[in-house]
């Protein structure tokens, strides 16, 4: 399994010295890390960043992604849309895509999502508790229910997205919001998954149970199938006797 | 009520004599006067078209809109990227949208849907049956089961959409082929619906059938509140102290 | 619309100071009220208890009901099973019903759910926080959000419910747990809610935002249709050649 | 992975020749070796039957079964109550059920369901092409779109269950109906499907493709975690508190 993990690596590059404690090598470093950790030889982790070439997101390196993680924040304004299409493109022929955090503004979720994909924020340092609400989904296999994040951003309803094929995470935050925390989506022949907790000013990406639902997540959406492009068909009328 | 019936109208002005002959002043012409017929002093019908200004979508057709209806076919390509953002912004704020048939491959469907829309077709004079599967619908409400349409352009699955938060009809098609032909979404704080009998080649839009269907759908389609554009508020520790 | 109530008034009768404090008369009289508040003209509203004959839920009652209200606690099983499936038929064939807090464990909700419908709870003076996550939902139309309960019995995750048609409401708790407190199904023609807040131990059902849910509710739930009988019928192979 | 095929082997061993043509020791027996064949060493597959001592399911077969497949039709009414509560609280614990053909009307059915389960049909050698509309789906794996099923019996819309989780195929019959023909649900800890194809009068069972869809639906049954009751467990407001 191929993974392609997208930052916009903004924040850490600024020298904000909170970002930077956490994310030294950036957002992306500690996200692959965690995979690679976690699914070992089963998974081949590479990067990508904004400034980079067509922000490291080529139609080869797309070919070659079987799951490809999101994670933007200040920055959305700045992908460019041809690259927004061309991930889209691929998510419809199969290829998965984990949206993270921050994320929900991002150009492609927004164009996966078909809404405004808005919520309730207030960074202060919430205690958050993600709790299961399917317990047999293979996003929440491994992790304790609720996972305790001691300190993170509160997202609180309402969450502008379509209503989820699965939710599979509801969280509470210390000033008493709920959130959709964990829920996924078919598009095309790709799945999707969105995952709130994880923020630049706070170490989520190093806690363990985070770190199990992302290597959840990369293994839930990998593709079931070779990619294959959706296109209206023309069906003749005799097609069905086919001898 | 006050509906907007926008049609490309391409075919009905290029004096194809099929076209002509079921809708002689456009598609759009006929599909309005169904709602009128229906819905008689309770809606306010307008039309718009391609060819016009802005598409004749400015900001204030739309925001003295309540529901849209979207027919399209052979120009999608060429309605305005600008107009179709306006359209979902409008939907996503409360305006409720329903989507007929080629329409399924228009600009605004995708970026509602987030998904290709791509299908089966076959236009040879199948005999359609359009079945009620949501027997509480509002939208089938009053219409046989199944409404019988002699001669249709066949739509067949895999119909690439997002599950849909109600399946309201399933088709079935002479050929063999079946259809999720009626169904429902939410998008931001907007309704949804997507309905497929009606093409220019067969009087479909003056089945009484067909008619009741739409007149059914703009009804369900309106909004439930004064429009308001949703957005990442930021909510503060002590929202809930309000004595 | 005629709405019949259902209450085991157990605790009621039992001399239990705090029930007794809120509700002299019952929790059912008081749920009442409400609906007669808020509903008027719109609504007739009866009542029924376990020790009546047949529960109070003869066929007749049945048949002249289009809502019917459930709470229940402590005697889910002094229920006669003829008459939870005599109330199941009602609903099969278009009642609607709401089954409130405790009635979670009922054996009609069972019935209709197919779950076992256990939950985690405590009962600790929790403040509750009731978040709308459908705007558009008419169960929602008219309350705050959050609706505050100051006290009131925790109830949370993992609810053993089935996927819900329509998620509405998501609580919070002083705890931390989360809850799916508001959600709908379709069973047969009939229309079911569940909606948690309300105990016998807190005046809950005084709340005006919690009787306005009620209310919304029963007028979401009624028939849209008259009542008939689902059944297995024999489809003739020549029913569609209808001249 | 333990499966157990249930028949309740009634036409069988009343002598009618079309039945035994195909079945001459019973549906169970073709079921069970299409699943050998596909399964391989995968599998160990058991048959019961309703003439079997608590028909074949004691607590012992029932605990160590992992999917259980249901086929009855003309003997549902004697199959005992306390049989059904033993194998709905099985599957509310984890074990995989898989409802076939008729089995729609059978008491665990409707238990599971909460519905009527009531439906149109016709026997009357019918053609019918299964549709598949969720091309991700492991029931679908490795099956052509459509599945063309020679004759069959009709079963026709409405169907009366709830939503499905999943809907993957939509069938379509030589008379024109349509029907749900296959679906998923969750209930409990169980997993939950049911695959309309296969009928006593007809070799439909004998299909490679049906039978495909069989050990593909065993295999997507299958539990995914140790067996578990799910109570109403007391949960203490310091629980969090984990040092």
């Amino acid at each position: 399994m191929r993974v392609t993990v997208w930052n916009e690596f903004f924040h850490e590059t600024r020298g904000d010295e909170t970002v930077l404690r956490h994310y030294p090598d950036g957002i992306h470093a500690v996200i692959a890390d965690g995979l690679r950790e976690l699914l070992g030889d089963d998974v081949e982790v590479r990067t990508a960043t904004l400034a980079e070439p067509e922000h490291g997101l080529t139609p080869d390196v797309l070919d070659s992604t079987d799951v490809l993680l999101w994670w933007g924040h200040a920055r959305h304004g700045d992908v460019e849309d041809a690259v927004v299409e061309r991930v889209l493109a691929a998510v419809h022929a199969g290829m998965g895509i984990g949206v993270l955090h921050s994320g929900h503004y991002s150009k492609i979720f927004k164009r996966l999502m078909g809404t405004t994909c808005s919520l309730k924020w207030r960074n202060e340092r919430d205690r958050e508790l993600v709790w299961t609400i399917a317990p047999d989904h293979p996003l929440a296999e491994g992790v304790p229910n609720p996972i305790q994040i001691p300190e993170q951003e509160m997202y609180g309803e309402l969450f502008d997205i379509p209503t989820p094929d699965e939710l599979v995470f509801i969280s509470s935050f210390s000033g008493g919001e709920v959130f959709r925390s964990g829920a996924t989506w078919r598009r095309g022949l790709g799945r999707v998954f969105y995952f709130s907790p994880g923020d630049q000013d706070y170490p989520v990406y190093h806690h363990p149970d985070v770190r199990r639902v992302l290597a959840n997540g990369v293994r839930w959406a990998r593709p079931q199938a070779p990619r294959r492009e959706l296109t209206a068909d023309h069906h003749p009328r005799d097609w069905f006797v086919q001898g």
